[in-house]
């Protein structure tokens, strides 16, 4: 089976397996893992950002970030698409007890003037804005990029109204790689930023939060309540570590991968993508072929390709370390084939 | 000064006032106030449902609905300019721990096709829908009528999914008298209703929430929770029965005034309507005289009316029981002396 | 009937009524509504605070003391039999989402020491202490006074860790009639201070909660969040000035009233006494007559007088405008014959 | 440095580390992680429940307990010392919104007559009685074991009341080693357990939560709200399988290490044992040394051995696998040195 449902799935590399074994580990909760130190310190370097702490996932960093910066009752503007409203389980109200006040963005991308106007004046039936939130790259308008230029705008007018900005940047290398904008210049248009050691960098398990070190010594708080305060947690912090420092540069490849399939699907009658490719993510609509993306997934499942169902006529193709050229090559001969059953 | 900023302005009349002095009066945390009691069974009676509470406001209503049909993490559908998701202070993910999850209408309406596609699949990564709200007639859409079929359709879809609909009828009253339709057929498609005994109805405080005994017994806790639990409410739960009982045929009054308002507005240079009329409330586009709605509102100040800024180009202007036909010529010469004078 | 379940249901005295029915009113959500900025100005005048605000309840003022003072994950220090723990639904927690933590008093006192020892020090594993209340005087101690000397080494321990201290004083003027301590000099050793119009003060409904102006421009919007920001206010408010400024004095005969129930059961064999009359409440242990307190008090309600059952063996009889001196004669003789009876 | 401080601070064996550099991993938010599966099912078969579910921390696996079984509001009686209640940092109200009510307890152990005299009738002011949890063996009481019986009344009481009981079982296998009564046995006694695979079984990160399959179904998705949701967690779990297979029986040589430093400490002039030693720790007052605890822990770690703090007088010793019995001869010689010197 050739497994492209998602970078979710990629397993940690030999390098990776072995520094988990080796790992001299500590008690993280006292202190004392020095390997998740290293990878937090490292973390927040790479950002430029004064600190940085170790989570078990994309959903507890964007949930941290939210229960640090927000008060209860606080509103936060999101684009409509976000992860964070969407597939979140609502944990941000549950959780924090804020409302998310959706902007429909762009391929992700949220007009700065739609940011301004729904920032909330001073009114006693009004919520206080409490955060505003950019994903980049952003998965659901399928691996787009967000543009430095317009974080930045966006940036601008947060800072005007002294509103904290968070990056829940899951795929922000991806977006990095493909963009050639450093890490560095996306964070320094936010407060905080979330990243994943896991999907494309392939560590087995986790992400960072990373900010301020007065941000970062309350959201370690909020972390333990969420029981994310762990005890040995070198044994995951140390792969981790290995796929932040070797495995960035080879996102390209994943790029190269998807720009491939993108082609390939283009030319193949029945099948349209769904806007262009900026990074690692194919979102093809199979409309054309008189199909359900839920039978199409199914039958593409038969073929040997475990592709992602993503709207009732949408099917989501992801690149990842797991998949080589060969087995892109695969993937499109099968849905060639699907295609021409149908047609 | 004649005050159309809202209907919320009008004074109890005399006769309320008489039955607020006179009423007799128990403890209502005992159960004991026979005033409060009557006016639940029959706000109850007149919306065909098992039980209804008197709460402080339209708000706390809306609130306890939240709070009684859904349980944390939940989500909730509701139109994107509701009166729950813009003007409650976010409220509602501050106490229940909700995430709102807006549905762009038309002057009010949701598609209900819109409201079945934004209904949650089992998936470990959604929240449970929790409750659909419709706002009828709708305050931010120009007290826009929400008509009956379409109330229908998305009640229907919601009992297949075993969604509660909660309707936010702040002024449910005005729609029935304006539309016909009687308020009892429009609860039938719903299982709760908030309706306001103020505003229109011009009782000085209070709203009704009503729904089976079952919600109302639970709804009954949340009230104490909020501290909404009174003593002797007779005070003002009998100018509430006086408001209910006598004052809701003369609405189409505050209607006519409106249509007469609109009427005159539309011949105005420089000033447009924003929609049509349903009931109560006429909203004009400033736009075209060059002012900004905050500077139209200040001018029409010292003019002797109070109207009010409803967006930056638009200005609401709300008819009720405290002006009477010779007050509506008022506010049309002044409207006019204005606008001539800018251009 | 003569009722002595609690000073709750009092009824307004003419005096208030005629207050209700002349009042002219404003929208208070304007913040036009004269009559209630002017029962605020006098509550903080009499209080020594900046400001004050008009709540629906005593439990909606303490909700808002905890909402505003705390963060989410605070803990709250409280004495084990305080309303806010017992008697507020677990609101503090739902709405709020602070923990309570009790120090068991001693008739309602508690021990500084214990306080300071339970004011948490800085620790990943532990909330922070976001507020100390005090309940003065104490329901559930039998109406006990807490000392002014008390309440100061309180505060003192609470300014050194820059806890803010909240005051229920949903009967603060009994104490304050009773122990001749003003209720600016019990108010000087807190932050916020809640309490209540209605019980012995007679009006129909409301409470104040009172602090800086800081304090109250946040607790506007959470009084606004749970549905207690009402219109033509003034039908309540102008009583609750009559209950403030005239109704005060007169606490002292309930007093009496209480201390005179009390000498007289002391005579009865079989009842005992739980505790000293501070205020008036009396609290009465009916074990001796092997009777539950159920049973106890639906024999006295066959008998013409409604007391309330506190405990398996505990009857509570409360003291307030509506029993005069001839009504409590009355009631002694009512208990007198049932424990004759029953020996 | 010998560190007896806590059995969190336990290595991974070198079988555990074996484990986890050659398991085959999936994604277990796609259910796919074949080792967790298995790590799960043996889990809730030790137990004798239906299902249970891999969280990243005891705290995780509590506070799960608490969002699953509780509503909003709801009020959970455990005892005073309980960890829930005083180390998580007020997350259960922060999270779940729900009022802890302790109950005090005799070395950790509540009297059902008090538990029952804690559950609340039906009230408009009361909250609901949530959930019952149980802590055992109690960390706080000195790791005293919770006797069979105990939790038996308890759970009888719990039902009668249709009360959920929830067991906090961090350390639940060095009470059943010790006492010989099952994890089982424990088991029938609640609806749900929670232990941890790190302290005592040595695992480097997770706990189990275990219960029904429907309190399973729903508490994944409560996991997921709160980050725990992983990707490849075969390389924790399975180090975990490790730890829940091979490590339970030597427990019971911590126990014996324990007993051996209480019989010694037992002897030495100045020091007390806080209560017996039913396990793995062991709390010593030192106030007859005349040395605040935290003086006493830092010339003992001057002298190469690792204690807690556990109050102002008193010490933990906590005893694990990577403490043998020429360790702990070590410990028992520096405390006796250390008392002398003070002597």
């Amino acid at each position: 089976m050739i497994d492209v449902r998602s970078d979710t799935v990629t397993r940690p590399t030999p390098e990776m397996r072995k520094a988990g074994y080796h790992v001299e580990v500590g008690d993280d909760v006292y202190g004392e893992d020095m390997s998740v130190i290293k990878l937090e310190e490292t973390a927040a370097r790479m950002l430029g950002k004064e600190a940085a702490l170790f989570v078990t996932s994309g959903t507890q960093g964007n949930q941290i970030a939210a229960l640090t910066h927000c008060d209860r009752g606080d509103e936060v503007l999101l684009e409509a698409d976000a992860h964070l409203f969407l597939y979140e389980g609502a944990a941000m109200s549950a959780l924090a007890g804020v409302q998310p006040r959706t902007i429909q963005g762009v391929r992700g991308v949220m007009n700065p003037e739609h940011v301004r106007a729904a920032v909330r004046p001073d009114n006693i039936h009004f919520p206080e804005t409490g955060m505003i939130c950019i994903e980049n790259s952003h998965n659901k308008a399928g691996g787009a990029i967000v543009p430095l230029e317009n974080m930045q705008a966006i940036h601008d007018i947060a800072r005007e109204h002294g509103i904290p900005v968070h990056l829940d940047g899951a795929r922000l290398f991806n977006a990095s790689v493909a963009s050639g904008v450093s890490v560095k210049d996306y964070a320094a248009q936010t407060d905080t930023v979330q990243f994943c050691l896991s999907k494309g960098l392939g560590a087995p398990v986790g992400s960072i939060i990373s900010g301020s070190a007065e941000f970062i010594r309350k959201a370690r708080k909020w972390r333990k309540r969420l029981g994310g305060g762990l005890r040995q947690v070198g044994v995951i912090a140390e792969p981790g570590y290995v796929a932040l420092t070797t495995m960035v540069d080879r996102l390209a490849e994943d790029h190269e991968h998807a720009a491939l399939m993108a082609e390939a699907f283009e030319q193949i009658p029945g099948l349209s993508l769904e806007g262009s490719i900026d990074t690692n993510i194919v979102i093809v609509n199979v409309a054309g072929l008189s199909m359900s993306s839920d039978h199409f997934v199914e039958e593409l499942t038969k073929a040997g390709v475990l592709a992602g169902t993503f709207g009732p006529d949408t099917v989501r193709f992801v690149t990842h370390y797991d998949v080589n050229r060969n087995d892109i090559k695969q993937v499109i001969d099968r849905v060639n084939e699907l295609a021409r059953v149908r047609s």
